[in-house]
């Protein structure tokens, strides 16, 4: 069976950990957003395909669920020895090493997607992990501060999330570079060969919102006849992880459970699911969601270990089937 | 008392330590060479100056020579897991941290001179540096090759002597983009209104050298009412560290404490030198130096420690006083 997943950071790649377990021989493809990707002190960064590529081949940190096990942090202490305000974000040294190939493998001519099959051939993934996009795209977010020109600020994505702790009110979120981006070799046709797409639970917003505005991604999607399943990232209406609720209300959308649902759209209306699950915490909202055309069941959704995760993969395959057309 | 310095790297360091010691109240200026600079993984790496900054700020691995103390390695280490092939060049963490620094502030438009002040700020240094010029210059060797097209193969400098360990034969040796450099800012005033003007035991070829082919440089030095007082880096016909031996013959000069004194040539006859220490097992070529028009004394020029080195910068201070017109 192939199965493809749009994903972000941790919460794709603890999904997919899961989804393998339970599926050991499934052949998936994740197309990974790189919306976020930022360029630091010179490195070019790709926090979500890193997430991914550290998860699933073993090297990350468990805990912060971002980064390296085993992380050292010499090179960011003497950044701050140099500049106490400008290392807000989180760069091990370990993780500096897959940053420096990067950046060089780029600066000498090579793909995004060369560089990651280069980087994820290291790490011998179970899955086959591509960029949506070959492009250069970044995340920006307009915020209200009373201090600057006009009321307003625009800053890179990864400093409003990290740096500021998504604290800042936001008025708009811009992806960058994304009209003119297209999809990387490859992305389109693991979604037209699929055998069941999945979204997990990720970032509407940040995540798999961007990969689904690569012009091409979402159409392709459309136009798949695999059942498309998601899960969604929103419990008890409020993020699982992340900070997801101050960018949701941004974009006009509810956060719960049923909004992301009804943001995404059914396919049979003309949007993207088939089917969605929700926490057992968001059974009420099920009758709602299924009014709107997605088959929805509710299930225990919190990622506490693997074989909850698998668990959960599990009813999302057999999800895929009742609702395969 | 205004002395200015032609620095390379370790041997220039450990002679300022002495320096300092010998004249604490000395306004030192030190011209670094940035003759051997290179970009590694995207990063810009100035051996020469980090080594003079680490060094006197206190920073350095002292067994090594370079590199910062307390130093890890888990970037490199990275790096090589991801290509083995690769990694000839000692990056540390923490030394990371440095050129990612000054990659960022360069990317940002700043010049190498800004960079420097900004990084020697944080280690309080008690000497001035400043780069020979804020011009990208690299050096490049051509080497033997029996395998290359024409029998021979041109490299960056430090890969020939970091990652070959100087073993190549040696045909040319040409400072890239020296022509078109310009010094750097305040590199001539240092020099026209130095009180002194040393050439510590640094490398001939490409140490010194690259300093005095910046464009002015060398006319600067020979206009300097200052006497220009050197240290042989050659002791008993060989190096006392790193691999000069390996690049005198390359420009047809001799590995002698008075064929480096020959090159640089007397004063008296458009040459560069006042005086010249020579080590004391170099007593007998004293002669033919001062033959040559250039005044010389044998002292012991082993850096074993700063006690030592102090005595060392206080004969060449008295020798320039001899010398002084």
């Amino acid at each position: 069976m192939r199965i493809t997943l749009l994903a972000g950071g941790i919460g794709a790649a603890r999904f997919l950990r899961g989804l393998l377990a339970d599926s050991p021989d499934a052949e998936v493809t994740v197309i990974g957003n790189t919306g976020d990707d930022l360029t630091l002190y010179g490195l070019q960064v790709s926090p979500d395909l890193d997430t991914v590529m550290y998860t699933l081949g073993g090297g990350n940190d468990e805990a912060k669920g971002w980064g390296r096990a085993e992380e050292t942090w010499n090179a960011l202490a003497e950044i701050q020895a140099y500049d106490a305000t400008a290392s807000w974000f989180g760069l091990g040294d370990r993780d500096i090493g897959t940053h420096l190939v990067r950046t060089a493998m780029l600066d000498d001519g090579h793909t995004l997607s060369e560089v990651t099959a280069t980087l994820t051939a290291r790490w011998n993934l179970p899955v086959r992990l591509v960029p949506m996009t070959d492009h250069r795209v970044e995340t920006h977010v307009t915020v209200e501060d009373p201090d600057a020109p006009e009321g307003r600020r625009r800053l890179h994505f990864q400093e409003y999330w990290v740096r500021h702790h998504a604290s800042l009110p936001v008025i708009d979120i811009e992806v960058e570079g994304i009209a003119e981006s297209t999809p990387a070799p490859g992305v389109l046709e693991a979604i037209s060969e699929a055998d069941l797409i999945l979204l997990p639970p990720s970032n509407p917003v940040v995540s798999i919102g961007p990969i689904l505005a690569v012009p091409g991604v979402r159409d392709a999607v459309l136009a798949s006849p695999a059942p498309v399943v998601g899960l969604s990232p929103i419990v008890g209406g409020a993020p699982v992880r992340g900070m997801a609720d101050k960018l949701l209300p941004a974009i006009g959308v509810d956060t719960s459970a049923a909004g992301v649902a009804l943001h995404f759209g059914a396919r049979s209306s003309g949007g993207l699911l088939d089917a969605w699950l929700v926490d057992e915490r968001d059974a009420d909202a099920v009758p709602r969601i299924e009014e709107a055309g997605i088959a929805a069941r509710a299930v225990p959704l919190m990622m506490t270990d693997v074989p909850a995760v698998a668990e959960m993969a599990r009813v999302a395959l057999d999800l895929a089937d009742a609702v395969r057309r």
